[in-house]
């Protein structure tokens, strides 16, 4: 049950021979119930369904709007609603791309050519290693835990730090102080600061002004903003890449070899996404994550085997760490088995997967009836799994 | 007046100092007058009206619909449309992408990674060699009107033949005898061929059946198809990779780093696009661009210091040669001057750039009443300029 088979098929895809996490959210992308991938997949709000009903206007506003105005404005809109007051919108060193993958990939081909030493955050979402390495970038870990500039000091010759925060599983968040002192450190050392803020709309604590911070100290820097993740608006989203004025990476350039423009349309929709989102619909959303949150957290109550570790998480995902012995891999394949997708985060443990495997990410982007229908699938996983191997371990 | 300025900006971008043909592209975004890239700005007609006017109801069913389905009907419609019946539908070996661009970036990376030596067709459009050089691809160039198995033999050891057909901008098509041949060649030699065929719904002689010639001669392939130059959707588009059952190419794992899916919105309005295309749309499409080519002709009739060189294209661009000793580079920048933005062709030229600065690139995805405001211009440069060239090569 855990293949998806195609007709007349000249290939499965299987979770046993899934390269990355990725492809473990593809199987799940039909699945009676999707708790793998990160995207938002709740109920549009009555906000965002008066929104995607005026598609064909913003259309027709799009199409007669200058190019550069709705940029302008969307970035504005998006950046302003999350406390970026001070990000350089409109003077030519903000790049949209379709997607903050997108973004990241040319920002991997730039350190590449320019940085090619990295210093990366660990754990975090594989694919960001992934690309990194496919580009022949050296990365050197960087303990989420540990994160400052003594830590960073501690990694060697370093030419870059990218950091994503709020990290993706663990929902840690860089405060204002550690990002200062890590900006500072990197522009004293010539080192460029890279920054995944793809998570940041679910999290107040880090919507302080990223690019006042970043800007006071005369770090070179780079910044991927991510609309993706917030609106469950069907991947109808945009990457924002942005650079200090003084940069060594030529992104411009290599933003211009993968894309001429990204959609008008999609930029009129973040513009009016935006507004909405600063108008309440950030709030509510919090709200959503928080309820699912509380609902996975009280079902774990119960069963002893299994539970939450990222106490202070705000993220649209929350791991659970399984009982000593218990693998997250063999666990995730089970709760497949039942119809209910979750990922294993070993993958997310980029540097050393194998020492990693006790814990589940569990996606709560979702409206709260998914997170009901799973929950006792999960439960009942833990409590059969759990008895041997806690006695194996005791 | 070549530059766009930003309010309080902290850079400039100015044609001389463009990087590529998308820099000078992105500069006209918001001209007067563009007539630069070849992306699809005439307005919508009826039937596209009609399937934009239904957004909010494709928006909904979207939601609704298994994601592997709205692709598999998304592919087959297009690749349907076009005449690639035997196109591995639903097989699993075709990836959708947000652009055809974001397509190529992972075939170069596959290539850099499996096939690192390619005969790349000559000229073509610049971002092309430009993401394969960026991955370390080595380039070795294979002249379009040389294409055949005798030429790419001549070309040395070679991993793979990467070609664009219709080729941009001469709008040159590899026939199906053609094709034939450098299959059969690169079978025999254990060559990966990979074709671009962004521009194949302009043209029915491009539309053979490519999979049924490819699959029957065994070699190993990945084709780009798409949807993003046809239709007049505000880059709302798809590219798809499609892969040969044998590949040594890693397209799944490479394209799992990029995206996990395409959105299943816009999947659906490529199927209704297809259909409408197929039912009269790509029909009128080509009489608009027949129309176009017709009045760009007509008004360089009259100025005989301008010619068109590729009298059999159909594709939406056309290639305007100056007389000996003009500049293309000097013209498009004082048509620019004058609020028309075409591109100088020089860099389409990738092996040899500065031997080819005498051709213009115009685009005719335009209401034709783009171009009747944009002719007088072209007429007025070329008549002023052309005098004394002419009589200093006379």
């Amino acid at each position: 049950m855990d293949a998806v088979w195609f007709p007349r098929t000249d290939r499965v895809i299987d979770a046993a021979h899934a390269h990355n996490l990725t492809e473990l959210e593809i199987l799940a992308l039909d699945a009676d119930v999707n708790l793998a991938d990160g995207h938002p997949r709740q109920d549009l709000t009555p906000g965002q369904r008066a929104i995607v009903d005026r598609m064909p206007q913003l259309f027709d506003v799009a199409r007669h709007t200058p190019f550069e105005d709705l940029e302008t404005r969307a970035h504005r809109a998006f950046l302003g609603a999350l406390g970026q007051r001070l990000a350089p919108v409109g003077r030519g060193r903000m790049y949209s791309a379709y997607a903050s993958s997108v973004g990241m990939d040319v920002v991997a081909r730039c350190l590449a050519e320019a940085a090619p030493r990295v210093g990366l955050i660990h754990p975090t979402f594989d694919n960001i290693p992934d690309l990194l390495k496919a580009w022949s970038v050296q990365l050197v870990p960087l303990e989420e835990d540990e994160l400052g500039a003594r830590a960073i000091e501690r990694a060697g010759a370093l030419d870059a730090v990218f950091l994503t925060t709020p990290n993706n599983p663990t929902g840690h968040v860089v405060d204002a102080d550690t990002l200062g002192e890590i900006a500072e450190y990197c522009a004293a050392r010539d080192v460029v600061l890279v920054l995944d803020t793809s998570f940041r709309g679910f999290d107040t604590r880090s919507q302080y002004d990223s690019y006042e911070l970043l800007d006071g100290t005369g770090v070179e820097y780079a910044v991927i903003e991510d609309t993706g993740k917030l609106w469950p608006t069907l991947e109808l989203k945009l990457g924002i890449v942005v650079e200090s004025r003084r940069n060594r990476l030529d992104i411009e350039r290599a933003m211009s070899d993968i894309l001429l423009s990204v959609s008008p349309f999609v930029l009129l929709m973040v513009e009016a996404l935006a507004e909405d989102a600063a108008a309440g619909g950030f709030a509510r959303l919090h709200e959503l994550v928080a309820a699912n949150r509380a609902l996975l957290r009280g079902a774990l109550e119960e069963v002893p085997h299994g539970q939450v570790i990222d106490n202070g998480t705000r993220i649209s995902v929350e791991r659970v760490k399984l009982a000593d012995g218990l693998s997250a891999r063999a666990m995730s394949d089970e709760l497949r088995a039942r119809g209910v997708h979750v990922l294993p985060c070993g993958s997310f443990h980029w540097a050393r997967q194998d020492a990693c495997d006790n814990c589940l990410r569990i996606a709560l982007g979702r409206e709260p009836e998914t997170l009901r229908r799973a929950l006792p699938e999960l439960r009942r996983a833990l409590a059969t799994a759990a008895g041997p191997a806690v006695q194996s371990t005791a």
